[in-house]
């Protein structure tokens, strides 16, 4: 089974009303279009997180009228980070439902790109802040802002999905202890929430000493298997994962199990 | 022998005057301080960078009269990088002398700070943007900058030295090339400056998944061992050295080889 959203380039930088109908119409076209598959593909959903509680609505919606396994957010809205308390209430929801919420990259907001990324060619520029380097740095800063919030204290079954093998996170898990408890302020040391709240696929980052970093760091059970089709070869994916240094239960749970454990999803229904 | 610097808290963020004062005092303090130990230790040169003429004959003045084995500069100079024309002469002056430029971590760019960082306690918003996290992505963004400048196309002999199993770089080496040299118009691809400009150290890092994404993308040659001492320690490092997963003749290459050839240490003299 694929998961499939129709997000980017993402209702996050919308108008809160402009967002909502967009989200809505995505969802709906997506939904539609998968209904004659249900055994082969299923959704995420778009969300319009200017609005909150109509975020958590449509995400519910989603997956009660039409299956849907979750929801797929595009990074900060317009400089805000979902640690912020406007945003708990999708949060909260995607806990009641117990389904995750995977964190796409997005540009990081204008002030950084002006500080640490200007003065190249426009192209250079578009990619060194987005799917060269910035993408990457923005979502793993994303995902610190969620745990040194205390999101996860406050809903310890959240699951967040991060790509690219955990958008550079997995290079500076111990590091990042260095913020102990007593200063942090959080039930866990940051490097448990890496380990016990996040989820890791690969999208297109079909690289083996960056595929070990992360397994060496969170183990087998918190990795799956994606293509980032059609961005990056199906093939190519296919190919990696046939080969990567693992046992094969490990290979198994990468390709499929993992995934359909945090999905919900059940494999006779699957195919 | 052990490479010591006076550098920190850095010269990089002061009016120019006070930092050349400071450079000149705190390089002939250190060259003083040293003189009694010429096999023991040796010095990497403090350089006031706002002024990069008089730093380059100040790199020159310590490395003639004192035997200094480079620089260390504490990344940019009140949000300008070394990749700006401006400070070429430093680098030129580093490569005429074939000794390295140590680039020590610094706090990002206050617009850094406060779009990716701010919102937390004190303590932490120091910590994340800094020796937690936002230092190591600041001194890679700053790589990518003499990259992406073609400072290394200018001075292809020229090596930069950078610290914490290469500041999050070994990770995202691959996906650098997303940037082909069609686009960067540069002489070779990203991820060949990282392997033949830049060599790596422990800093502190001693975490085996992250050397090994390291090692397994650069290879031996470019990896030197550090303590950071005082601030991590030394008998951490030397165990974690004893235990790396590499031959024993990698292990010698590591331990102190690679430091030797790349700072011109005669083995013979040292102890």
């Amino acid at each position: 089974m694929q998961v499939l959203s129709l997000t980017s380039p993402g209702t996050e930088q919308l108008e809160a009303d402009e967002a909502m109908v967009l989200a809505h119409e995505a969802n709906d076209f997506l939904a539609d279009s998968l209904k004659n598959y249900p055994t082969r593909f299923a959704g995420f959903s778009a969300l319009p997180t200017a609005t909150p509680d109509k975020a958590a609505k449509e995400l519910e919606r989603m997956v009660r009228q039409h299956g849907f396994k979750g929801a797929v957010i595009n990074g900060h809205n317009r400089g805000r980070y979902l640690d912020d308390r406007f945003f708990w209430p999708i949060l909260e929801c995607a806990q009641a439902l117990n389904l995750p919420i995977y964190l796409h990259p997005t540009q990081p907001p204008r002030p950084v790109i002006e500080a640490s990324y200007a003065g190249f060619s426009p192209i250079v520029m578009e990619m060194l802040s987005g799917a060269g380097w910035g993408w990457h740095i923005e979502t793993a800063i994303h995902v610190l802002h969620l745990v040194l919030r205390g999101v996860f204290d406050q809903y310890p079954r959240l699951q967040i999905v991060i790509g690219h093998m955990g958008e550079g996170l997995p290079f500076m898990l111990q590091r990042l202890d260095v913020m102990p408890m007593a200063m942090t302020k959080l039930n866990r040391p940051i490097s448990a929430y890496l380990r016990e709240n996040v989820h890791y696929t690969f999208s297109g980052f079909n690289f083996t000493p960056t595929f070990l970093n992360l397994l060496l760091q969170v183990g087998a059970d918190r990795i799956m298997f994606s293509a980032d089709y059609p961005y990056a070869s199906m093939e190519e994916a296919r190919r990696f994962l046939d080969h990567l240094p693992v046992s094969s239960a490990d290979r198994e749970r990468i390709a499929h199990e993992n995934a359909e454990s945090l999905l919900g999803i059940s494999r006779e229904t699957t195919t």
